[in-house]
């Protein structure tokens, strides 16, 4: 076989639509990877199956699971403790899934689950720009808001494994509704896509007389990508859109820091790719909100994985020996 | 000597007026105490002198040195990681003193330092209620906010041993002025004894109308203390007083639980003795701001240890090995 690598990662990532996975190599070069559906095995089983007919002649192809050290599995509110996915919203597998297991057993081989945040944040750690950095916070700004936290070298995980559901932590007491859980003001609610596209749709309505680039689209056309667009053209509404967006993230970044006084924090996700327009009014509001002892020592930044391989990546990172 | 027992450790604890010291053996019996100036001594040296000279005869009485575990110090702005205390506002010694290498080098024993909250953590993990958890968040509610976090059974310190000042996190939007800091809206503006007291003289201003227990004193004596004695003898203005303390104080506990997600979160100081008048409300507004994975999971408790030992305490707790 002229592809046996001395040893590899498996890395699946679970999303609410496509599952993808990959085999990585121990400096987190994707080797190989591929993709099946989400929503097309309502029966978990049938869902490991497929996995499995797709993954085994990968893990052939490159030496076979002697040389795998294990599968490590990213997904919505996977629990690290458990293995087990627990009542998540977006997957069509209801109640509590003993996912790791379920692999373990079919693969014979060491399977670790968390949910998609920590794997990002492993994915950083093991991969990207925290390598080397033992306390950091990873911050993944999608469709939602989630959150890893690293404290000298291992994730934060707490009593029961839940620990870092930053993105649900209040930030405008009384503030705006979080259709999904309820809560008035918490962050996924403002520093998210659905986020800044309502802050645009509420300041477009609060300054009727300005005009705006945004005015061309229809409220369902406008998201979080049309308002990046308009702002690099320098449309006034959507550059105040990112730096209402940026200031609400900084504060709440202030927050963190003093809690677990991390040496970095990592952006990653969507929203991250509005570049300085977020960073700039972030960091702002960041330093202006910290007590003096911990400014200028937090290293923002974006990650630098590339979106479209870093769930993976994250997800394989999670099986590797330290 | 018939006070020799096995092993014992000292704990010191430095506030801004006084500071105590005791001898304390492995159960968290403190078999002897006393205390000096923490004011008269401008010259570090000096004080560290009058330490010795005042500890020294009691290590010898219990079997010297060599049954000595070594010296935990507990003061405000106290590194672990550096063992100095750097620039703390309300000590006379100003800049950065490397206090634990200065005990360390007089006695010949080893010496750790840390801040007066994390202390008090450590001794509520060692002696208190928090015995055997491995992940609790302990709240230090007097004239400040401090907190000490335990994640797995271990300190949170963070990249520079800043980790857990939580009394300095934002919960109100351009909310109360902190005189000392600057800060908006931080949880110390409230969850305080002056934080009690401006609440209780907004409240008082904003009801002119209502009859209060608390018009009988000027505004110079009202104290959180008096806020607590017209509370329990029911009266109205003093018991909303508490409501609002306790509802702000489980907003933020309600972030801090989606951060590390804790098994306990221990209050101590002061402001705890309210008991229930604090406790109710504070619950309640804990339970309703978590998300549901969290909710009913956390034990909210008072801290069992007595007021006036649990410094000393906290600081011996420190040497111990686990």
């Amino acid at each position: 076989m002229s592809n046996t690598i001395s040893t590899f990662a498996i890395g699946i990532d679970i999303g609410g639509t496509t599952t993808k996975f990959g085999v990585v190599d121990k400096e987190g070069k994707i080797l190989q990877q591929n993709k099946i559906s989400s929503t097309q095995y309502a029966d978990i089983h049938l869902f490991i199956d497929e996995l499995y007919k797709k993954i085994c002649p990968l893990i052939e192809q490159y030496g076979g699971s002697q040389h795998c050290v294990g599968i490590g599995v990213g997904a919505p509110n996977g629990n690290y403790y458990s293995g087990t996915i627990e009542y998540a919203p977006n997957l069509i597998w209801k109640g509590i899934i003993p996912l790791a297991s379920l692999i373990q057993q079919k693969f014979g081989l060491k399977t670790i689950l968390t949910n998609d945040a920590n794997a990002a944040a492993a994915g950083e750690m093991k991969y990207g720009v925290a390598k080397g950095i033992k306390h950091f916070i990873t911050i993944t700004l999608g469709t939602g808001v989630g959150s890893g936290i690293v404290i000298d070298g291992k994730m934060l995980l707490g009593h029961d494994g839940f620990a870092g559901e930053l993105g649900h932590t209040i930030i405008r007491h009384n503030g705006r509704l979080h259709k999904g859980t309820g809560a008035l003001g918490s962050l996924e609610s403002y520093v998210s896509a659905s986020g800044v596209k309502q802050t645009a749709l509420e300041f477009l309505d609060e300054a009727k007389e300005t005009t705006s680039l945004l005015r061309h689209y229809s409220s369902d056309e406008i998201t979080s990508q049309i308002v990046y667009e308009c702002a690099i053209k320098g449309d006034e509404i959507a550059i105040k859109v990112f730096a209402f967006t940026g200031e609400i993230l900084g504060e709440v970044l202030a927050n963190f820091v003093m809690f677990s006084s991390p040496e970095m924090i990592v952006l990653f996700g969507g929203l991250a790719n509005a570049g300085d327009l977020l960073m700039k009014p972030t960091k702002e509001a960041m330093e202006k909100k910290l007590l003096p002892i911990f400014r200028n020592k937090v290293k923002l930044v974006f990650s630098n994985l590339p979106e479209s391989d870093a769930a993976i990546l994250g997800a394989s990172a999670l099986v590797w020996e330290k």
